[in-house]
């Protein structure tokens, strides 16, 4: 089975593409070089110092103090694992809140854990009330953990957590939320929301490739994760252990961290920081209500409920008439433009158009619009050019 | 909580040092171009052309047929945890071979998913003959996989695995490999072996910054998932669902794919294959030598049993008298070199000086001694300067 013949040149062939689809978005410079760097060990000054660094500032990013707040060592999903892994073991009572595909995932791990799950749902696209997370309170008082999507990728809802917060606290439940694609895009308080495990990607509105799970866990659960009967499930993702590498004074090795990814990430957050979390905040809004005024000019209706929507992630009902694969397949070739379709029940029916940290932009949004209007054009979809940027740029404030 | 202001400029405080440790290792100017291209989306055709390539390449590299040959979204230690969970579900029975930290690991992860533990040791720095493991399965009829590592990165020992494969196979047993050290330095003949499932970790002798852990599955292993009782209790490593998302035509979405160090991989294994393995290994050997001969000059003893030593990772007894953290430290700050310390009972009595792939160069073999030599001149150890260049200049059969 040994080659031993050197073999050809294998080039690496990818365009880079303008991404406006659910994630990954586009990606700073400043963070491509910092991907690029020359290495460093991961027990070296140099390196447990940028830990330190990046500690700091995914704290104020996410709005929290915890003093476990790190990066894990696996993409958003091993986020999600890594929070309720540590929390569920056999028998422990979770109440999980699903309005898409994301809340769907967390039953099936609570579920693989052997943790006693109750489900409650709302249709995609809808948020729940505090009301709703109340109710099934009272109906399960064994519940320990409660588990939400604060911003549910396969819809573009924007689900408030902190009534829920205050509830569970009061309640003295653990609350648990999916940050993903939330996390630097739109406001997420940790501790104001009273959240006590939070997770995120980087892939997101952090504009950092896709390969670590920012999260933070508060005293509460760390505290809970003191008091388990059996040691987490996963070596990979055991918190205990994690945490004495990423504390100063211990920096016990567990695994070698994925150094390059981690000085990206270093650098993802300075750039967040840098232009100020408001005022990033304000340019993703800015940029959704443009992009959705245009889509709203050439027919094209929100799916999420309204007032509950995510700027980052504008899903959208295909019209009828329109082809989904065959309109998403010229936009990448045509336009080198990447957006989403539906994922399990939507697929097909919905498209997801991201606006995410570096994709949130002017040129992104009308180079969106012109193309995906040209297309329609050229299919007799539409019979007029100029409507979607007319609209955009009023949304921008702008004349017409 | 939240810092409105824009914050000041963080930068990337970073040398890049030399990198002589237990991993990560040196990477090449190519895997870092490749780290910082501009992204594709993790579904875009681009993309998954590039994980066929990237299946081929590793295919050829592992030595193996295998359809699931891929890379696990994690470091090592998640390769480590997915060939483990995938495979063991409670009270199924498991021979684990310990010789060293990371065989003690795979012993952690049983017992973590409630497996049935039959646990082997030998002295560190040993290895096992095939007829230790073979009484263990006498003395264990119900043993259902057997794991075993082939280069031991704690001790420096490089366990054959060939004969172990055989028996396991008439024995019908399962056979796991950790390669993580071996892969792309020594030789790993997946089939010829007769492994069910071998891992290995990107940051060692592959010279991909760490983060992605190459795994491959044979029939029999597959075989054995679809056999289980119970779901795997990882979600994000679950190989059932990770199968359908690098199986073209299939192409399920299961986790966002870290696209950067995707990339990064891609071109790492190209560099491999265009060097050609046999030239690769010869080269590793090489340098090996070279170093040993340098340090035996110095009065330095190897700690793994002869015959069965890793040229990519030497591990030494530090003599007395020698200060193992000030001269590391020395090593670092003065001559930008990374060498490993020794881990759990070893630390303070060993160093693990590595040459793994980039980093096994002549270059950095003479410009290590020379700078070992030099500290420990100036430390009063060595009355002179110049015996271990000399014997690494025989040792690459030149002239003294």
């Amino acid at each position: 089975m040994t080659n031993t013949a050197p073999s050809a040149y294998r080039p690496l062939r990818s365009t880079g593409r303008i991404l406006m689809g659910p994630g990954p978005s586009m990606v700073h410079p400043r963070v491509y070089e910092a991907l690029s760097r020359r290495l460093d060990g991961h027990l070296d000054p140099e390196f447990l110092q940028i830990m330190n660094e990046t500690q700091d500032m995914l704290r104020e990013v996410m709005g929290t103090r915890n003093r476990l707040t790190i990066s894990v060592s696996g993409t958003g999903s091993a986020g999600r694992e890594a929070a309720l892994v540590n929390l569920i073991e056999p028998d422990y009572e979770a109440l999980v809140c699903v309005k898409g595909v994301f809340g769907a995932r967390m039953c099936d791990i609570v579920e693989r854990l052997q943790g006693r799950l109750h489900r409650i749902e709302r249709p995609w696209g809808e948020v729940f009330t505090p009301d709703e997370v109340a109710d099934a309170l009272e109906r399960h008082p064994g519940v320990r953990v409660v588990a939400i999507v604060n911003a549910e990728t396969s819809t573009g809802a924007h689900q408030p957590v902190m009534e829920i917060g205050r509830l569970c606290r009061e309640k003295d439940k653990l609350l648990v939320v999916d940050a993903v694609t939330s996390l630097g895009g739109t406001e997420v308080l940790a501790d104001e929301w009273s959240i006590d495990v939070c997770y995120s990607g980087t892939q997101k509105c952090l504009s950092c490739p896709p390969g670590l799970a920012p999260i933070t866990f508060n005293e509460r659960a760390l505290e809970r994760i003191r008091l388990r009967k059996r040691k987490v499930s996963s070596w990979y993702l055991d918190m205990g252990m994690i945490e004495s590498y990423w504390t100063d004074g211990k920096r016990a090795y567990h695994h070698t961290a994925p150094i390059s990814m981690n000085y990206a990430l270093h650098q993802a957050l300075a750039v967040v920081l840098e232009e100020g979390l408001e005022a990033r905040y304000e340019r993703h809004r800015r940029c959704s209500r443009a992009l959705v005024a245009g889509l709203e000019a050439l027919g094209f209706r929100l799916f999420a409920q309204e007032g509950y929507r995510l700027p980052m992630l504008n899903a959208v009902w295909i019209p009828e008439g329109i082809d989904d694969a065959r309109t998403r397949k010229l936009l990448l070739e045509r336009h080198n433009i990447e957006i989403g379709g539906g994922l399990g029940p939507l697929a097909g029916k919905v498209w997801r158009i991201g606006l995410m940290g570096e994709s949130a932009k002017r040129e992104n949004v009308t180079g969106f619009l012109s193309a995906l209007e040209s297309l329609l054009y050229l299919a007799g979809a539409r019979k007029e050019i100029g409507a979607s940027l007319e609209a955009a740029a009023r949304a921008y404030g702008e004349a017409s």
